[in-house]
């Protein structure tokens, strides 16, 4: 069993621990909060060492009568692999203390590319991370145009990439941010940092992203367009992606047609209306003059879940990718389908 | 066992199946779809018979490979209890269906009210339900309203009621409801149907409601002053408010201080992150010269449920409302807590 | 000629500086910029003499190639009244400067109320803030629920005030501002700073708010109940209000149902598109046992203009509250009526 | 003086009626509304004589007080070309008529694009629209590619061109439009008919164009790339779209950084607000590998206007497309420059 400790028990911290939870090969240690939020009851229901960060973190939870297990070196002390979910920026003020450990760690997109050797994508950079004892899982946007690119790329060959980001303003229960009524071009300048962060990880594939900020909270959307070395249909480029465990295709006719009618789906089925895999509208998907185009919808809040615990097991080292990324798969239920007619033949490629 | 058999499989539909298979009493008996939607994909998916309330919706299902278990007919015959959920309005349409097979049902709050001759809350007018024979149960925002004055009324006497509804413009996965960026009185009229409809249930209490509409999907939210017939503090009215088990009284201190924070904290926990009571601040809860105010959040989707499965018995005619009410109680997992402090002594009254 | 300066060249800013460029009594002297924003363009386009509060700001604007008319010392100087346009909890720190050169000064309703001895509304303290030598204007909210009061307080006696205010969660130009998707009490606790704010001004009238923010950011609306001493008919209620010329009473056959559509009317007609009168929806209108109620709409950028060019009379103490009002109704064109049946005679009382 | 009928006076017709009226050789003969709307009080404000379209038209003008001139066969008479304002769809309901009367016509890009020869653009087919007697001027998306597609193909060979277009929702004024919180693909299939429709005008430059709907009233925004023929500088390509009257390129240094920030600047100096440029932000005007990539902001309800004036003269045959563009930039004040450093030199290529 991995022992694995998260710092930060947020968004993606409360996600990682109950995906670590489910893992045949994993435990968790223990998690950290600076504050007594609401998520400090979470870890303790699902009874989750709570960790302390600082003397001020142990005071607040300890007030709120929230048990603390220990400090977050006890935690570091005590795992074999560290995730670090801490908000953005915020990781690499922590870098110093597993290295001081010896502690292998995985930090997110949110921190600079130049954290790890090696951003983690587990189709692209799994032994590379084995062998550098820490690494940076790319961000949501990040890992859904990754995906896509890795897998057509592999079958078809990508020459170059192009990709509009809609990015939602916040998440559901961040009430303070913004936009309200607007569209923001952020950044302004192109191509945006995605693209450059793509490009570490593709250094063979130019990718230039542009990004708009829009009023919304459940899902971002990428427009995406990949010049390829050959010129496949349009129907073999549709069942390449929806052969990618990862990525699911929205069977049109009775899919749905919009960020909110994909994820009533999921809540009807998953907890937390989680969906880790990118979707893509499968009627979308063109090709024209060898280049692809398509349009999908990434869970900002989810989608980095099942790379993260691959990136757990690229550190431990104990198995190879194409084995820890069954075992992810698996464990999580992922291959999800939407709506579409039982009897369906297989379409012709 | 009571046999229930529901009519619509959609936002309300799904919830009060999946609330009837929770109960020790009752089983369903089917369900109906008219389209081929991702819900009827679900109600395949967890066993709940399909049924085609038309020859066009049996077209339809087959079409689409699920397989259909028989006619609205053969629903209302196999059903001791209907429950209709269709959209607004439409519910009319099958009340001469049920009342010749001589079948009780339970009708929705977007029914007009002289659909059945009391309207429903278990509260107030379990007794007279059972005698008619059949119901309306109030819509979300007067089940919410009807809660809070049923229980104030109780305890301390209400004298008249007034409330601001502001209302989440459409639901989650209805991509077509308006408004963006605007506010609607809906209506323009006061007081809004949503006072003359609690009337009838508290013909003693003039109740003037305003309703005003705005661009969210995740809750209505009240504001509601009550004057009473006596004097209590604000923490006397919030803990009558506490003891009543489908109101939760949010702790302000460690508690979610809007609907998204509110709505993530039950994602954590409950399938759909569904949020059956009603949301009230607890620092909201203030007394002046013998009026009570306070703000609370509903959840549109699911808070008429409990009273749902409450309807269900009162029609059947098998137990009281007080076991109604514990049973339904305790299968769906009522009486929600938010984060408080743990070693919280009670508070003086 | 009243010389005015204006300290802050924003919302308000440049607002006030439009409308006392109108007035046939008063001149601007100069506006001031910290930054180089696009407001610092506007007024140099409209030839207001551009001040700089700081030399980090006289910096800003010459990098800018904006040219520079002095300091704001010399702007208070060369100025009979200052209008503080400057950001929430700015003005208090100029207060010393205003004082320093005996210049009289207004402050906006961003800033504490003890700020000021009284809270200006033209209608209540024209004549305290003439002996006071300064004052500060109700906020956008203060001032919309003043006029209504004072209004129906003067013609049937107020005896107390209930109103909800659903605030707009932030200006057109502000993308920084959330909520997206959420309903957010701010303040959580009853009643808000606003209730609290009006019984300064109203000390015999208990007046109730409670508020909420959404994610719009046109207008803000109220929803109002005002327990009269007598019991008019809902017409004499209305007539009264649509006497007063900043208020303007809706006409509900004809008239815009919603704050975009109110708005729409008004960008056909007016600069900016601004509404400085309440817009209170006709058929809201209603009174039930003494108790009036309605919703009205108030535009947070512009309601407060007319009132602030009234204090600035009231501060310089040439004219009377009557005549001043007068000027200022004649000066900007208040008295904004919607579409109504042009043949239309009056309504019975 | 050309005599311009306008049918419609909705969104479009009243600011193409505007326009007609700021022409040295044009004049409005009439407007026409179906419904007493507060476009009607409108256009009777501005002296434009109402025509009924309709009998029952007539009826519902007359029932509200206001004069109707004539029908809609007076005002076809009367015109020497009729511009086509109805909704969407409602144009070939009148194309007849127009035909008629022999009465050259202008329809709106939500008509079919077969409702006339050629699509209108006055930069590629002006001289093809004299020619054909009608024409349907691009849609507000449609126009504004058209423009940047032009200009660069011009001055340096466009060989294919893609671009994602973020669509608003819904005007200000069209509470009923959704979505809220949602991001829709619109359509999903690809390419959108945006790019079809281009394609028409550009018939040798594949245009491949992918639409999302977002939650915003304000304006659409498009992220575009064009292959070209040369490899210019940035600068080079920047400069270029600058020199196009209706371009304008944003100095990002000073400039708005978001279409609400934008329209703010623009409501300070326009009528109504309206920006009938293409708006660019300069900073995201980058060339990589012969590829020029650009983010740019459209109003929906105004960047037609300029090409439907134009259209008139094309179909009036009196000026060339030079001396139309010109005058029409004349008469409208386009050439819209934001915040820029006063003493800036040009930028070198």
């Amino acid at each position: 069993m991995i022992a694995v400790g998260i710092n930060g028990y947020g968004t993606i911290g409360k996600r990682v621990a109950d995906a670590v939870d489910r893992q045949p090969d994993m435990r968790v240690t223990g998690v950290t909060k600076t504050q007594a939020t609401h998520e400090a009851w979470t870890a303790k229901e699902r009874s989750f060492p709570l960790h302390a960060p600082s003397d001020s973190a142990r005071t607040a939870l300890e007030e709120a009568g929230l048990p603390v297990a220990g400090s977050i070196d006890d935690l570091v002390t005590a795992s074999d692999v560290m995730v670090d979910a801490t908000p953005s920026g915020i990781g690499a003020e922590y870098e110093g203390l597993y290295a001081d450990h010896g502690t292998p760690a995985i930090f997110q997109g949110g921190e600079a590319p130049d954290i790890a050797p090696v951003s983690f994508n587990s189709q692209v950079s799994y032994d590379e991370t084995r062998r550098a004892g820490r690494t940076r899982v790319l961000s949501c946007n990040g890992t859904g145009l990754c995906r896509v690119i890795a897998t057509l790329d592999r079958r078809f060959g990508v020459e170059s990439a192009q990709a509009t980001i809609v990015r939602r303003g916040g998440d559901p229960d961040q009430p303070d941010r913004g936009p309200i009524n607007d569209i923001v071009p952020d950044p302004i300048s192109v191509p945006s940092h995605h693209g450059t962060d793509l490009e570490r990880v593709f250094p063979e594939i130019p990718v230039t992203t542009m990004a708009l900020t829009v009023p919304t909270t459940l899902m971002h959307v990428h427009t995406v367009s990949l010049e390829l070395e050959t010129d496949p249909t349009a129907a073999a480029a549709r069942r390449t992606l929806a052969e990618q465990s990862r990525c699911s295709v929205l069977e049109s006719e009775y899919g749905p047609t919009s960020c909110g009618s994909l994820l009533e789906f999921v809540r009807d089925r998953r907890p937390r209306g989680d969906l880790w895999e990118n979707a893509i509208w499968g009627e979308s998907v063109t090709v024209r003059d060898g280049t692809v185009s398509l349009i999908q919808a990434i869970h900002q809040e989810s989608d980095v879940i099942p790379e993260t615990i691959d990136a757990v097991r690229a550190l431990d080292g104990s198995v190879d990718a194409e084995t820890s990324r069954a075992r992810t798969d698996v464990s999580l239920g992922l291959g999800f389908e939407t709506p579409r007619r039982e009897s369906a033949t297989p379409e012709p490629g």
